[in-house]
């Protein structure tokens, strides 16, 4: 099986001024094609070191594909570094010389010098074409000093390499490739990593040889990416369904999805399919949940808007909830959350109400309310009855404010997704 | 000078799933301390292989920082694999041992072995508190080994990790440093990198001897870091305030703070100091404002609360807009706009209301008005005066959907900032 490594060349990555996203992309491309990547590597624009992580990488695995430094400046050395390390020269591709010459005719400027350069590749390479720039990529092969080893080298301008990877390097690597590998993520939400685990144990001791299962924990919940390789398709399919559906039974009640879809996506489905519209009344995560619902495109159709109601006042006038509820309870209480989600619902029009009301901290804590109490109220118009439906919930976080916040609006958004669900499958 | 290096673990780097932004964010704050890195290598978490990079790392380095695989699943095996390399046992570390116990406790769960594994670290380490979690991080003497070199394992988790870096092993780093750097980032908003850059060409030409100027454009602005490095920490101050100074004098009209400050926390400062109030009603940003204002603690004091209208409906309702007004300019203009901000100052109660609508896209277009379009209006209640001060301001953005958000919310806050600008130096 081949192996790949990813080496990103540039000064601004070792100083944390640009983030690396091309190497997550060439890395995301392959996966695909099923060529496990070793190592991804970042290195300065010193010509020394840059040959030390080529040499190194090309020891170790078959495909090294390299981004940056092909430019035309002086700090642009990848091409003198890999000519040094092969012992090679340079050629001029004349189709790459061609586009060069189109793009700066078209741009009504002179050729220079340091533009010719940039279609001269190292002798024993494939030229890339570059649609999108000017510098030349190329595929070198690296016999006899590294026979069977091939060295890639592309610009580190996003869209250059993108269109590298598709329109050449990829085919190549497809032509040379014999397996094909497969990933779902089992999506979950409301479950910790290690509780999901011990859930999941009997699934993880019998994997098929080929399929791994790994762990991918953030803000929003915890994904459970599951990948298979193998020789064909078709048996790489049915593995990899068979693994992540036998997850998604021992977790169901924390799956809400088996694939890419984010919870905020797949209730905006599931509102849509029940044909119901949705409106929140915030305090506590202060416009947070309706700002992560509104992140999808398309989400006016369903969600027709919301309160953020910080103060009592504010819950007073723009929701009527009572002050003698208010004094009674407490503003964070489930009696409030579920009158604020009556409010909401009333004088939205919407079908259903998702009222959010808790302490984020740091301040705001009272003896017998924490940081992070949080009370959610939810109410829903139902057909054939009398009265909305309304419930509520009292649940407690560990976090900073930011945490909070944010954990908050998951755990709403849960709530949300928990009552979706038990219509959907009512109406089965 | 003493050199580092980034080790980040996990398949999901390697698979394309995951961007390694903690590299970037490490790079940047050892970047801030005068520590130059060597390189970043992302690896898989397989034992063998993290073995051979930590070796490879420390054989060039003297400080390699290890984020990722220090979690209670199997595929956590960092710990095991710098245990094999140096040939160490475990211990457990008391303090970080309380820690998960409170964590715990605190949840009502009972305590696991697999949670109790969270709190061991390697011998000969100074462990790292987890405030923000459960795995504890460690600093770890290579030597006989490796002499004069550390291994630090902290967790993936970004906010571990930032909590680890900046309480623990930034300050252990600035203890084995010879000499002090300062850092000032002079933030400004509303005025683009290289504008910037020829407003205060006059400072960058004449920078005293160790003072370097940064540019760090992000989603909400561009700030200018001043750094300088010297061997007194008296004269470093005093060089790096005087440059920063000069800066902020030269872009005053765009420099909201020089300092750590965020644009909301300003905001939240002049509205207390002003004793104004706050609400917000917002359209297309869906409550991305109020979420940011409410990102800061304390900003019940000075925000009272929002109306997110997305719809017209809930414009008219929520925010007495009326129809007219809508069918005659649409619900992207400046007249609605402004009809929002008086809508949302009358029914909320505040003494400032700032009114967002506009097209995120990647829907939602006319013939007349594209996405990106924005309209935003503010209404303030002013001392002495028969009615509210309102005015609107049309913008276009060029994004798409959530960078449209993202600048749309920008571009308000920056208006409100304006307006408390004015009348922060007319009451002096």
């Amino acid at each position: 099986m081949m192996h790949a490594e990813i080496v990103s060349i540039g000064d601004e990555l070792l100083k944390g001024q640009r983030v690396n996203t091309n190497a997550a992309e060439i890395a995301a491309m392959l996966s695909l094609e099923g060529v496990p990547l070793r190592r991804i590597t970042a290195c300065s624009d010193c010509e020394d070191e840059m040959q030390d992580v080529f040499s190194e990488a090309l020891g170790r695995s078959e495909l090294v594909l390299v981004t940056g430094g092909l430019g035309p400046t002086r700090d642009d050395r990848t091409r003198n570094a890999a000519q040094k390390l092969l012992g090679r020269g340079l050629t001029l591709d004349p189709a790459s010389l061609r586009e060069v010459e189109l793009r700066v005719s078209a741009r009504g400027r002179e050729m220079t010098e340091l533009m010719r350069s940039q279609a001269m590749v190292v002798e024993g390479s494939l030229a890339i074409p570059n649609i999108k720039g000017t510098a030349a990529g190329m595929i070198i092969s690296c016999a006899p000093r590294f026979s069977q080893r091939h060295l890639v080298l592309m610009p580190g301008v996003p869209v250059e390499m993108q269109a590298m990877m598709e329109g050449t390097v990829l085919p190549w690597v497809r032509e040379r490739s014999e397996t094909t590998i497969i990933h779902t993520p089992v999506r979950t939400i409301g479950i910790g990593e290690s509780t999901l685990a011990e859930m999941i144990v009997s699934v993880e001791d019998s994997l098929p040889e080929g399929t791994t299962v790994a762990y991918l924990p953030h803000g929003a919940g915890v994904d459970v990416m599951v990948s298979t390789i193998a020789d064909l398709r078709e048996r790489a399919e049915a593995e990899n369904a068979a693994v992540a559906g036998a997850i998604s039974t021992l977790a169901k009640e924390f799956v809400y999805t088996v694939g890419n879809r984010s919870i905020e996506e797949t209730i905006l489905d599931m509102l849509r399919r029940q044909r119901e519209t949705l409106a929140v009344a915030e305090s506590c995560t202060g416009g947070l949940v309706a700002s992560r619902i509104t992140d999808v495109a398309g989400s006016s159709e369903v969600f027709t808007g919301g309160f953020i109601v910080y103060s009592n006042m504010a819950k007073e006038e723009q929701l009527g909830v009572s002050r003698g509820l208010l004094d009674a309870f407490g503003a964070v209480s489930g009696e409030v959350a579920r009158a604020m989600a009556m409010g909401c619902l009333q004088r939205s029009g919407a079908s259903v109400a998702l009222a959010i009301t808790g302490i984020a901290g740091p301040g705001g804590a009272t003896p017998d309310k924490p940081v992070g109490m949080l009370a959610l109220g939810l109410a829903r118009q139902t057909a054939g009855s009398p009265g909305p439906h309304v419930e509520s919930s009292v649940l407690f976080m560990h976090g900073d404010r930011l945490q909070n916040k944010l954990r908050f609006s998951q755990a709403a958004l849960r709530m949300l997704w928990e009552s979706l669900r038990r219509s959907d499958s009512s109406s089965e």
